[in-house]
């Protein structure tokens, strides 16, 4: 048995909503924690066992998974869910990009842009920005109307998360705003944003 | 046959140690390109395809796979080595957990502490800091030399990599500072430092 730890309406939605979209809701046991918000009185939680009570938090076998890229792809791999190419299948190096640009740089440009730091030079150049960004994941949508193309995949779930919460960052581009609407709108996100 | 997209004394340089470490170095195409920087006269090179005219970036059958942490992970999978935990094998999550942590963290807390942002109250919600980083890093190295215990791994090279060029960022802490030197030392660190 698996172990997810969770709060409403925090990063780990998106993994509950993977969870949900592999059909795997019987195999991993989903338990709800607090966290400390910025706004809000929750306190962390003891009983998660997170170092920083974070969430998600993924236990297997006594290991600790965190990270919601390296939870994300612990699943569909474990799972050998179609939701994410397998090794040696087209499209894997794809998804990993995906996992890994989500947690390096889309999320620390977001935060950033909250900051107002994000004409800060070191931040460039080390991160870019929204632009570029944006530029990246109308790339993935010219194939289809999901990021990896053709095919409903965790990339989706993960890199149109933070358009929930900062929806004033999405840009003008139609092709980007209908694939946020169609992520947001999947049944799984739908049924994950409900989970308490 | 791979290509490896490098330019020296960047963040590519840990993925060509890899390479070297792994015994692979004949199965990989490494081609040297210039990058923008902070310091000096280089100019993007228009032979790189990467979207950004970053380093690293791995090309493999016309997929082309960005960030360091996808791509240390798809080349230790590709190549079974074991430097990385395969998928099944113990230490498989902690290992993904490490490559996110690095991306999704450690690198964003030491930009922010090079932007003197890291006491932001968005940032350290985020982020957390340095405390928070080299405890987990001393966690690790509870259980043995190396990062995820007795097995040097491409983690090693990997997490070590910023006190390269932020060594005033390192703690006081012997433990850390000690694997620390064992990672610079090691020697596909020390050949990949020289490789142009």
């Amino acid at each position: 048995m698996l172990t997810l730890y969770h709060a409403p309406n925090s990063r780990s939605t998106r993994v509950v909503a993977l969870v949900h979209a592999m059909g795997k809701l019987d195999e991993i046991d989903i338990r709800t924690v607090t966290i400390s918000r910025q706004q809000g009185n929750d306190l962390p939680d003891d009983t998660n066992p997170h170092p920083e009570k974070k969430v998600p938090l993924l236990v297997h076998n006594g290991e600790m998974i965190r990270e919601s890229s390296a939870i994300m792809l612990y699943l569909t791999d474990h799972f050998k869910s179609p939701l994410g190419p397998q090794i040696g299948e087209t499209g894997r190096g794809e998804y990993l990009s995906w996992l890994s640009y989500y947690s390096g740089v889309i999320e620390p440009v977001i935060v950033g842009n909250f900051m107002n730091v994000q004409g800060n030079p070191v931040f460039v150049s080390t991160f870019r920005g929204l632009d570029e960004i944006h530029a990246s994941i109308e790339r993935g949508l010219s194939r289809g109307p999901w990021i990896m193309g053709d095919g409903f995949s965790a990339a989706d779930l993960l890199i149109s998360s933070p358009y929930l919460w900062a929806p004033h960052l999405l840009p003008e581009n139609p092709i980007i705003r209908d694939w946020v609407k169609r992520c947001q709108e999947h049944p799984s996100m739908v049924w994950a944003g409900q989970y308490t």
